[in-house]
């Protein structure tokens, strides 16, 4: 049973806090993995690349999950087909402006479905990112970490693939992002325990002098959310 | 190189969003987790158990953290040897006083080290709450979740446990907050793995017709730390 409020809303002030979000975005290119930076629009940091983000308006944003969608689209263009909370920068000195917070969602995106020549939209390798402002690049550093370790365990990387993927090019995703080679057998097991993955009749691709790989798709029911598998996909067994 | 802003703070009047902290402090009593609540001396819900917590003190405190250890001290008298962050919980509807965000932190303690008969201050079992106000039960939820999950991999449940423990003690606290039975020689291969508890030397307790269990306390570089293990306490091998 929901309790209800024992009396009227106190009438206290409450302190000023500035109330923003930002969005650590990360794609693949090169089989290295990037965040996407936005230019900024305005003060402070005018014209400095950045992670896509805003203030909350209290009007429109019915949660600041609304309010990191939102921004993503208007400052980046992008709509994404999930965003997951990372976690929550705070404090009196974050900001010239006052006593701020910044609630961080990220989320991986294939880099094909990035807008192409966007004005002042960019991608930036992790591992030589530029100057960041606020506390962007600890932001960046975090989400980098979160990737990493949810993608042991999960669905995750195939949502940097694009919408056709044979295996051997989604396991050169997975030891892209996780840094280090992964056993063939293994990983052809726990793919299959994911169950994600359907071949698509017919539709091989020929790389090098490889044999043929059988191209694959998304079910249609994990095109927007993840999948876990019980132990690490890089786990013996 | 930290970047230095490009020009004066805007003056945009920011939006006025309400800006709190909540602690849920985890607990083990008569075997089974408990979360900490204190009736709230204010409106809304005033007289009514919720979580420990309260307004950001932009004048006072340095990040949502210290906002939460001095919430968590202020309202139950409690130091945490640490807190870490949960997840946030934000949006229009949640508080009747308008457009609000809760920046989460949670811990666990020793039953024996929370103040006894302070007033206002009650456990409860984490299986049969009381309702709660705010989203208040979700965050508890959360709360449960994260600390089974990390329970698996870490040292946290030894932070349940009194400064004196024995090893059947900790299994039976392990199994108590995983709810489910531990096998006893791949725990104890995972705790010494941990290297974090030293045998207080010659002393030993005797529990029932068993032989007499020596008894160990943490060692004091991780009082006030966690350690992780590479793979789960349950995991075999």
């Amino acid at each position: 049973m929901a309790l209800k409020p024992s009396s009227p809303a106190s009438t206290t002030e409450f302190p000023a806090v500035i109330c923003t979000v930002d969005v650590v975005l990360l794609t693949l290119k090169d089989q290295a993995l990037h965040v996407v930076l936005v230019d900024r629009d305005r003060p402070p940091f005018a014209g400095v690349p950045a992670l896509p983000g805003g203030f909350v308006h209290v009007q429109e944003d019915a949660t600041a999950w609304h309010a990191a969608a939102r921004a993503l689209q208007e400052k980046a263009g992008i709509v994404s087909p999930y965003l997951e909370q990372l976690a929550t920068w705070s404090g009196a000195k974050r900001d010239s402006r006052g006593w701020s917070v910044s609630i961080v969602y990220y989320a991986v995106v294939a880099f094909e479905l990035l807008p192409a020549d966007r004005p002042g939209l960019r991608t930036a390798p992790i591992d030589s990112l530029p100057s960041l402002p606020f506390d962007h690049g600890e932001m960046v550093a975090t989400a980098v970490a979160r990737v990493r370790t949810k993608s042991q365990y999960s669905s995750l990387p195939i949502y940097l693939c694009g919408e056709r993927v044979t295996l051997p090019q989604l396991q050169a995703v997975y030891e892209a992002v996780l840094g280090e080679p992964i056993n063939k057998v293994s990983f052809r097991r726990k793919i299959e325990e994911l169950g994600m993955l359907e071949p698509i009749a017919g539709e091989t691709t020929m790389a090098g002098a490889h044999r043929p790989a059988q191209v694959y798709q998304l079910r249609p029911q994990y095109r927007r959310k993840l999948s876990v598998v019980p132990r690490g996909i890089n786990a013996l067994g």
